[in-house]
């Protein structure tokens, strides 16, 4: 990141990439572009996960970022109420890197397309001066069914799928020396796509829906400015993976900043019309909050009865440990 | 590359890979791989290009990156017979580059974008160590009319669409410290695809088609190894591009390296039955050998009557130069 900061960046680029229109049903500025083929939605996610950025070879084998390769763009798919069908790899491997590691890579990659019914069709191996790997997922989506993030509306009921905050509580526990807790270890070197809650929330009839990658604060703001509405978020009701609260208490944090403010949880964020609730519950979905009028940024109602702004939370990468 | 070469890893990697089935009409190991969509096929291939491997920020701008990791996916589809349609990028962005540089790139994306009529749709810019660009392109095709390497069968004459010698000749130049002659450079900072060639091909009922991307020699070998089959090709015949035979005589070089084996060409090579080649002619191919029994390498015949192995020479990359 310069000091344009990534807006800048992203309203330079926007002039060459494409909006909605014709055979392409949802454009660049969503979880997953929507090209219409045959009367389907083709969905087109890419992540690129990049060594001592996005994960660190002490934290994670090559199988786990693998895995994670595919599981982040599932989840963009996910959010779009898509199935995950074909994926194709582009990877840059560093000068001496074993032929056996990068097996061990696309082994990962194996296990996470087993995982979610897709199949890896190709890829493109180059030298290169560091590890990065970039993988495109395409999926299968109703093209009238696809779940943008511009659709919320007041009144709407914001549920959430999955849990928050374990990858970023593991994570400052790695920063500050701390024996990483397993079970939160996991889930960030092994994320979940939730793709059949994914496609159940959209055939239940969500009016948006969102990844949770960059955090729910920051996410939820993409989903409250695409939308041009607000949201209030009930602190007690997010559900939170067990053992956050603990090392949270253990680091002298607070736990909401893991929960709200962390990232990398993959967890979907959907807004429900209100008699489409019961649906997203019994898809394993968890109610959170509302969607209010004005537009305005997010915010965190606490027991309190405080509020507490959720926007300017966001993703905090390994890189940021040097700066 | 590691002491093990490109085919031990290919090797340890098919496992990972699908072939062909079910609505896989086209799986990994070709050009590109076909998904049956609708009663459409969705084609899909990934090319990274990376700093001072694939090209150097001295020789090429950064609009002609932009550009080339576009085309080079192009001439992958073209190869299949099919259109592009979408794209989307995967970008490792050094620190400290600025963003109008992104936005460079970008735009030389967007130009190739126009040139072959697809939608740049979505990208994932990250921060990594090295400038990398990883393009996945998709096309469409009429499944059954995807053209495989796979097909070829002796009494097929070989045809060429395109020119040949022209990126590898200014490679050399440049490594000489020779100024580069400007034809020969600008095909090697901004190849073409040959989309529309590669359509009419396929309609003419080629029986195989590749791109020439490493090399005419190493990709006929391709061809001649799925299809099992052998090949003669009339080095008289081929179609060398202006200027390179002058190149090579200055610098003391045969100039059937540069245009057997130097690559990055970009050209289309295929199999024509016999009743097809004179469609194959009037959408611009040229007719350069045949496809013979039994199955061997390809060889080149010579003027004088003699014969050289045309297996064994292939790309060149930039990296090269240090080993």
């Amino acid at each position: 990141m310069t000091s344009e900061g990534e807006f800048g960046l992203i309203a330079r680029l926007a002039p060459f990439l494409s909006a909605a229109g014709e055979d392409l049903v949802v454009g660049h500025g969503d979880d997953a572009a929507v090209l219409e083929v045959g009367g389907r939605g083709v969905c087109i996610a890419v992540d690129v996960l990049v060594d001592d950025v996005h994960f660190r070879r002490d934290v994670s084998s090559l199988e786990d970022v693998g895995w994670k390769a595919v599981a982040v763009n599932c989840s963009d798919l996910a959010a779009m109420g898509a199935a995950p069908t074909v994926a194709v790899v582009g990877l840059c491997r560093p000068a001496g890197m074993p032929a056996a590691d990068v097996e061990s890579l696309y082994r990962g990659m194996d296990a996470a397309c087993r995982r979610w019914g897709l199949r890896l069709v190709g890829g493109d191996t180059v030298d290169a001066g560091a590890l990065a790997v970039s993988v495109t997922v395409l999926g299968d989506v109703d093209p009238d069914r696809a779940v943008r993030r511009g659709g919320a509306r007041p009144g709407d009921v914001l549920v959430v799928v999955g849990q928050l905050g374990a990858p970023a509580a593991a994570l400052a526990q790695v920063r500050a020396g701390v024996p990483p807790d397993g079970p939160l270890l996991a889930l960030h070197r092994r994320p979940e796509a939730h793709v059949a809650a994914g496609r159940a929330l959209a055939d239940a009839g969500a009016t948006a829906m969102i990844d949770v990658s960059d955090g729910l604060g920051a996410d939820l703001g993409h989903v409250c400015t695409a939308s041009g509405v607000g949201a209030v978020v009930d602190a007690a009701a997010l559900p939170v993976a067990a053992g956050v609260a603990e090392a949270a208490a253990a680091l002298g944090r607070d736990p909401l900043d893991f929960v709200c403010g962390g990232g990398d949880d993959y967890a979907l964020l959907a807004a429900m019309p209100p008699a489409s609730v019961d649906a997203a519950v019994a898809a394993g979905a968890t109610v959170v909050g509302r969607v209010v009028d004005p537009p305005a940024s997010p915010v965190l109602s606490l027991p309190d009865g405080s509020r507490r702004d959720l926007s300017g939370l966001g993703w905090d990468h390994y890189r940021k440990d040097a700066s």
